[in-house]
């Protein structure tokens, strides 16, 4: 079985959510699962001393139409949130705390978190909203609010941030295959390419 | 005549470099010419707080490896230069002068010193070293020295690098297609999707 892909985001990233309309079908048609690590960008550019897209001058402002022109080219619904960038903690939490029970259930989940806050403008950085979007797919809430507050859910986002550091990444979305590094919804070329071809 | 693709570029940039081994063919294939102006991405970061890819940690670990990478599936040959980045003030004054008199002269002698630098590890930042590309090219050793001091060609560079901010660029490769904008080499599948169509 070939090692699946591993997908590295964060809740607030257009690219990333972007990218996740994407993978799973690209994914399986080279026989491959994908792992889904949400991680917190704002850490890592504690770090790497990377800016939000946002905040940039100029930069800012042609991102925002870049933004809506790709969703538009992919067919995908998308609205800049009135709240953006948004802290997610609570939208990686949760679904870190699924992903411990039911891998599959994580991933409609955090695809399902993707469109309440960059298609429907849900401010997913509070946690009754997560809340509200995991009943939607079946979670029961209460239960849902107490494992954004497990400590366990809380230490293995901190150690899901950690390791994506420790392997490079920087950005959002990032991917990795078979030990290959790409960055950014724009390199799924690159990634299916790498994925037919055993790389170049 | 339509309008042509306004090629804004850096000659320290990888991705400019890339780009501009594509750019003419893809022009040519709906009938458009191609603008090229010569910027200087260190006077647009002092306004828009950018910082060169290398200087950021691990993004430019991963873009040392991306550039390469990209080169290969390019067919373009490439290697990170040992001086990089480097002010490009001298390439860039030079293909001004050039282009003055002489627009595809310009674009014969912006590849040369793209190659000279990305593929021979040739330091363009010294104008001596950009006066021999411009003699392989068929001008003029001494005239070429004197055009880059040329106070008018000076001047023209500032104007450039001031109207392309004032046009919103913020990096290189940036393309603008009937004043719709697109930034970076992994942009050109949508400039030529731009201009196949009319935009979406």
């Amino acid at each position: 079985m070939p090692a699946p892909i591993e997908f590295y985001f964060d809740f607030s990233s257009p690219y990333g959510y972007l990218a996740s309309t994407r993978i799973d079908a690209l994914a399986a048609r080279h026989g491959r699962a994908v792992n889904r690590h949400p991680i917190l960008l704002g850490a890592v550019f504690k770090v790497t001393g990377g800016v939000p897209l946002a905040s940039v001058p100029l930069k800012g402002t042609y991102s925002e139409r870049d933004m809506a022109r790709s969703a538009r080219l992919l067919g995908v619904p998308f609205k800049l949130p009135s709240k953006f960038p948004i802290p997610t903690q609570a939208a990686a939490r949760l679904t870190l705390w699924v992903q411990g029970a039911d891998v599959q259930g994580a991933k409609t989940l955090a695809s399902a978190l993707y469109r309440a806050y960059f298609a429907h403008d849900r401010d997913i950085s509070d946690p009754a909203i997560c809340a509200e979007v995991a009943g939607q797919c079946g979670y029961d809430r209460a239960q849902a609010l107490a494992g954004m507050n497990d400590p366990g859910v809380k230490e293995k986002l901190r150690a899901e941030v950690e390791s994506a550091m420790a392997r490079g990444v920087f950005g959002s979305p990032y991917f990795i295959v078979d030990g290959e590094p790409f960055w950014g919804a724009d390199r799924l070329d690159h990634v299916e390419r790498w994925l037919a071809t055993g790389g170049w």
